[in-house]
């Protein structure tokens, strides 16, 4: 079971999350590239400390908004989000490559992951920015999602990733953060769902149990009871015989 | 003999110059990367289109100031100019591999240009971008200056550029666009001092004539006058024999 | 009769349209704050013409995208757009005031108002963020927008604008610039148009004739073209004796 | 005697410092204006904080560069900065005014408080966009610099501040951070050094003692070591009998 998070999501002067504490914890590390959050250097630090971890550099690339962190719907037109997907892996795979690894799938960010798990054009256009950089990129996505359905036809791998904290429809879907229950808290119950997941293949949804089974599941690392969860999580799976690992 | 142009440098909706004049009049393009001018989209129509007429490719890299189109000195801190030079190269590499070719060499853009040719903290920290990228990545420079000095120490190859229509001090400087007669603008005068830098590998300075052997000469294109200025350069170039290509 | 037009729309060294030309032309110019274009020097340089031939001034606030020059729909906070509608119209009163005049109007821009034309929530957030600058401010909009609806709640009056250019729908929107026809090119005909709207309050739509009675109708700069055809327009105008002038 | 701290110096998603405590202890807050720091929506918060407490606001204008969180010397155009200058205050007065108050004085932040003080043209540049916007702004500043002896003659008011945590060189400049000794932690010293300055107008130099008189006193933020030493200095300050209040 690959364990992966969203690292490198400081700009210049601006911190945000742990991500030393974090490159313990998980296998695989989504890189910021600069359009929704990271500058260079922050980029080329982390990379060089996930590929001396061992760690699987993926590029976590965003809409064009440091302002909205790329949280924010845009509507990009669909040649210009491909083009701004290959700048973002291009620009990315320089350091980790330079620091003896090299880019191993694309996660979108934030709004951008949103959107093309629903919308085909904005899938389309992300999952065409991949291939052009090159099909042996993974694309980690959501389950059900566009990007998923439609990545076989851009001849690259999708991997699917689930969420220990976060409550399930059951369709599949997370329930909204809008919703009480939404994200749980428990370290003990999240820490237990992640062995389900990861074990059975399955979740057990707001009615029943669903069959699941991700590649890879997301932790977060933005604030220190974040990181804390992590831990729990690698070490419930561990204890349970997990073995962590990146799926590239 | 080559000939660079700076291309690539709209950004949105803006334009700037004809990019596709200037394909017909040069062998190489310094593609602006996206810090001072260019976008994602720009920068893979602009590769594609040198890519299929056979010019070679270059990094434009600039400061990161996109309100100052990179004309402005900017105190930056070496470690961050390196890690800004190699995202840039990064990014337009993704595209010019795309498009069948690839970035053969890097020339800084207008204020780093500057800053490059005389402060060696700032041109090692290009150089080393450079050198940290591939290096077999060529560095277009000005003769004498600290990029061209630096260059070997970095294990990179300099290659010396000329302005036909920039006048020259004694000392192989330009001279200052603040002095009379700076730049020049009679065609005829222009193609011809573009001959005799080629054939003869001088120039006629305000104080008798230099030697000066450049591999490249720098035309431009951003207003009507200097494109057809650039394909005059290039016609009295092809009339006096002088084979046209890239240095790379 | 008004004539509006977005003016200021150049970014550092890139420039957009002809401002000289069109505030000979109009009345009202809508003046880019720095966030989808324009910056300081554009908006104090346009602000002082204006002012200087008796033109009134507008802030044409957009969302924060110099990328995509505000023509693509963000999913911003409305709190988030309250203050950044706010933010634009103080940094272009700073220019409108000290120049003599000061900011009597906003229109959005773009995307920004395309959506608030049929999106309440957004159409609040920036009456909101105007009535925080001042109450005397009108916001220009299209007739039978939510813009418009909303005015009289937050205490502002909506000015409704007509396009001379533009194919209208029976049911008084725009025709989609994606249908053919949408777009008149016609000097006569467009001329025809304006004075119809300016003397009738009529526009002839698609299927039979529409009352409209704007204040202001709405020309473009953006190209050669557009400027001669304002001038058709305007010039039409006055020979069907009507006056133009702003409606502040 | 006056405090004063940097503020609202937060972006989109990112923190930086403790905006709430500090308003606890300063007279004066120095507000991001959206160039190198700040956003909208933080600027509307901390001024209507500000406001609310009776804390006085001036504009911390900035060069445009969020990357480098103005702290890169940037090398604009008198002109053009002088217009940045005019359009982060009008930004920020936006929110001052709506909440009840108003901006009462300019600093500048960063490389470009630096350059400023011994940079003639560009503290010009600064006070020309101040005396724009209204002279009866005060523009804070270090003693002996070029802002403070050319403010007359933009009939600006300089007013002068200190650094209670920095040793000073006998010619009144700060020790520069590179140097052992630069920066004095220990709170006991600070706070005493602090009181001296306020009510003997006297700073211990490197060297013997210098007359400083300044009008206000800097405290920073950013760490909760900062906000500590800012509240003794504070409590040493009141315990002397010295009032706090603002300078404007």
């Amino acid at each position: 079971m690959d364990l992966n998070s969203d690292l490198g999501e400081g700009f210049g002067a601006w911190k945000m999350g742990d991500d030393e504490a974090m490159l313990d914890i998980v296998s695989s590390a989504n890189i910021a590239c600069g359009f929704h959050a990271g500058d260079p250097s922050v980029m080329r630090r982390v990379c060089e400390r996930a590929a001396g971890r061992g760690v699987t550099i993926g590029a976590h690339v965003g809409y064009r908004d440091l302002a909205g962190f790329g949280r924010r719907a845009l509507d990009i037109a669909p040649d210009d989000l491909t083009n701004e997907v290959m700048y973002q892996i291009g620009a990315l795979d320089t350091f980790a490559i330079a620091a003896g690894s090299g880019v191993k799938y694309v996660k979108p960010h934030g709004a951008l992951y949103n959107t093309a798990t629903v919308d085909s054009a904005q899938a389309a256009a992300v999952l065409d920015g991949i291939r052009r950089y090159g099909t042996d990129l993974a694309v980690l996505c959501l389950p059900g999602s566009e990007l998923e359905r439609l990545a076989p036809e851009f001849g690259l791998t999708a991997v699917a990733e689930a969420f220990a904290d976060r409550a399930y429809t059951p369709a599949g879907t997370l329930v909204s953060r809008k919703e009480p229950g939404a994200v749980l808290h428990d370290p003990d119950l999240v820490a237990k769902r992640a062995v389900t997941m990861a074990t059975a293949g399955e979740v057990e949804t707001t009615e029943g149990v669903l069959k699941l089974e991700p590649a890879s599941l997301c932790v977060h690392g933005d604030t220190p009871g974040a990181v804390e969860l992590a831990r729990r999580i690698r070490e419930g799976l561990v204890a349970a015989g997990v073995d962590i690992g990146s799926f590239a």
